[in-house]
C-alpha cells in the first residue's frame, strides 16, 4: 500500500472529509442568508452565485508533500487552509468587500488570513480576494472549529481566472508567453471596465 | 385597507419572514451536517427526509385573532412559536428520539418546549415528536435569536398525518365519525408496525 | 489490466453512462409534469417522491459475469435493463397503477416489460410494480433510445424494502430465518394498512 | 371583478401556466444533457448556467393589453411566445452558436423564429441571441406544442444586460443620457474582450 493509500483509505480521512463538507455548508448558509437580507433591501442581491468545492484527495497528498509536511490527518488540519473552499462570485466589485466584512463581523466566525489580489493583482493579472475563516460546526459528539478559504471575486474576474486556468496546461512555451501577455491586457480591461460599471451602477442607484 | 393587509403588506413585515426564512435554513443546515456524518458510521442514515415551510401569512394573521392577541411584529415574534417550521422524517422510532438528542445538545440552540405525542398519542391517533427551539441567525448588521418549530416523526406517522389532515376538509359529519375510527385504528398499526420493525432491525444489526 | 478495469476505464464506457444518466434526467422530467398537474387538480400529488440511481461500474460488470455474457458496451445494453433505475414513491396504491398507466402512453415511450410484484409478491413478502421502458434521449449528434427500469411503490412498501434489503448482509442463518418470518408478516400487515389507507381515502373523497 | 382578475384567476388560468412551467422543465433537460455530454468530451462545459423563469401574470396580461389583442386563453398561446423564458450563460461566443445549433437539431424541437441580437446589437448596446421554439410536452390525457424562447448571451453580455435593466427604472432624463453613452460605450468593450478571450482560448486550444 502507497503512502497516499495508508492516509486517504481510512474510515478516520473520511470522517474528516465530512467535517471539511460541513463546514463548506456552514460558510454557504450563513452567505445565503446575507444575500437573501439584501435582496429584500436593495434593488440587486449583492452576491451573484456560490461556488464550493473540497479539495481532492490527491490534490491534498501532494500538497503536503509539496510543503515539506508530515502526512497525517494532524498535518491536514494544521497545514492546509483550503481543503475546505467557497467561491463567492458578486456583479460589482464593492460588493465583494461589503459581503467580507458582513462575514468576518459574525461572532463566531475567526479571520485567520487575508489576501487582497484585487488591489494587488498578481503578475499574471489575477484578481480576486480571499480569506481564511474558521468557524465552529456541531457534529453528534463535539463542536469543532473547522477552517475554510473563501475567495470572492466579479463575474469578470471569475471568467478571466478560467480561462487562465487553462494555460496551466499549456506546455508550447513560445506561443505560451504570447497568450499570457494579452490574458494580462485582457485582465486589466476587464478590471477596467469592472470600475466603470460600478460608476453606472453608482449613477443609476443616486438620485 | 384591512387590518391584515396593514401588517402584511410593509417592509417589516417582509423583514420578519426573511429572518424566519434565514432561520429555518440554519435548522436544516445543523440537521444535514448530523445526517452526513451519521450516514458515514451506520448502515443507513437517521434522517429519511427533511420538509420545511414558514406559515402563511393569513395563518399568522387568523392565529394571533383567534389566540385574542395583538396583531403587530412582536406579537408575532412573542406569541407564536411555529412561524418556521421544519419537519423531520425518521425511518425507525429510535432515529427521532437521537435526532432530537444530538440537535438540543448543541450550545447554540435553546430548548424551549416539547410535546411527545409518540409516548402521548392525540386522541384521533395522531403521533410526533414535537420541539420549540431557539437558535442565533446572523443578518447583516445583528445577531438574532430566532424560534423554530421541530416535528420529529417516522414515514408511517407522517403518512398517517398526511391523510388524516385531509379530513379537516370533510364536512359529512355521520361518515366523519365512522372515518376518525378507522384512521384511530390505521394509526394504532402502523405505530404497532413500527415497534416490530425496530425490532427487526436490532436482530440485524446484533451481532 | 483486469477484465473489469479493461471496460471501464474507457472514454466509450464513460459516454455511456452519461447516456443513462440522460435517460433517467428525461424519465424524471416525465414524472415531475405528470406529478405537476395532478397535483393542480387533486388534493394531494399522486407522487411522494422520485429517487433515481445508476448501477454502479461494478455491479454492471458482476451482473453480465453472472448472466454469463460477454464483457462489453454491446452486451451491457443488449442484456441490461436497469443500469438507469427511477423508483417512485406514491402514497397510494392505486397512484402507482395511475402513475404508470400515464407514462406508458406517451406516445415516445415503448414499455418492454412489466413485472407487478404487488399483484404478485415476492416469496419474502416484497411489494413493488417494476416496468422497463425504452425513451429516445436527444445528445449533440444523434438520438438513442435508452432502456430506464421503473419501480414504483408506496412509502409503506419503501419502508420495507430497505430494511428488507439491510437482511443480505446478515449471516447469522439460524436468527435470519427468524427475522424473514417476522419480515414477511410485516409486509403483509403493511400491505394491508396501505389498502385501509386507500379506502379511506376514497371515503374522504367521495361526496 | 376586474378584466385582469377574470382571466388570471381561473382554474384553465393556472393549468395553462402549468404546462408553460413544464415546456420549460423540458428545454431545461434538453440542454442539460447536451451540457453535460460535451463536459465530458471538451475541457470546459459549453453552458456556464441556466435560468428560468415564467412570464408574471400581471405582465401576459398587459402585454396583450398593449399589442391591441383579446385578452384570453387563446389568445395567450397564439400572441405571446415568451410566457415560458428560458435563458442561457455561455462562457465563449462560439458556444452560443453551438448551443442554438444543437437544440434546434433535435427533431421534437421546430424553431419558430430567431433574432440575432450579437450579429445586430440594438442601439442601446444590448447583445443576446433569440429563439422561439416549440416542443411536445405529455400531459396526462395528452400531448401539446408548448412556445419557449430561448435567450443565449455570454456571462458578460448578461452582466450588462442586468444593468442596463436597472436603468428602466431611472427617471433623471438628463443624466440617464450620459448613463446610456456610458452603458453602449462598456458593451463594446465587453463585445470586444469577449472577442479576445475566444481568441485566447482558440490559441490555447490549438495545437
Amino acid at each position: 500500500m502507497s503512502e497516499f493509500e495508508k492516509i486517504t483509505a481510512t474510515e478516520e480521512f473520511d470522517i474528516l472529509m465530512m467535517r471539511y463538507d460541513s463546514a463548506i455548508r456552514e460558510v454557504r448558509t450563513k452567505l445565503e442568508i446575507l444575500n437573501n437580507e439584501l435582496s429584500l433591501t436593495s434593488v440587486e442581491s449583492p452576491i451573484s452565485s456560490i461556488e464550493s468545492r473540497r479539495k481532492k484527495d490527491r490534490s491534498i497528498y501532494e500538497k503536503l508533500k509539496r510543503q515539506g509536511n508530515e502526512i497525517s490527518l494532524e498535518s491536514i488540519e494544521e497545514n492546509l487552509n483550503d481543503v475546505a473552499g467557497v467561491r463567492v462570485i458578486c456583479s460589482f466589485v464593492d460588493d465583494i468587500y461589503n459581503v467580507a466584512r458582513m462575514l468576518v463581523r459574525q461572532d463566531d466566525v475567526t479571520l485567520i488570513q487575508v489576501k487582497d489580489y484585487i488591489k494587488n493583482p498578481k503578475a499574471n493579472g489575477y484578481r480576486s480576494y480571499h480569506m481564511i475563516v474558521e468557524i465552529p460546526v456541531f457534529f453528534s459528539n463535539e463542536k469543532k472549529p473547522m477552517r475554510v478559504e473563501v475567495q470572492i471575486r466579479t463575474v469578470a474576474m471569475n471568467f478571466w481566472a478560467s480561462l487562465e486556468h487553462q494555460m496551466k496546461y499549456k506546455h508550447d512555451v513560445e506561443k505560451a508567453e504570447q497568450i499570457m501577455k494579452e490574458l494580462k491586457a485582457c485582465a486589466d480591461t476587464i478590471a477596467d471596465t469592472d470600475m466603470r460599471m460600478l460608476k453606472i451602477r453608482e449613477s443609476i442607484s443616486a438620485k
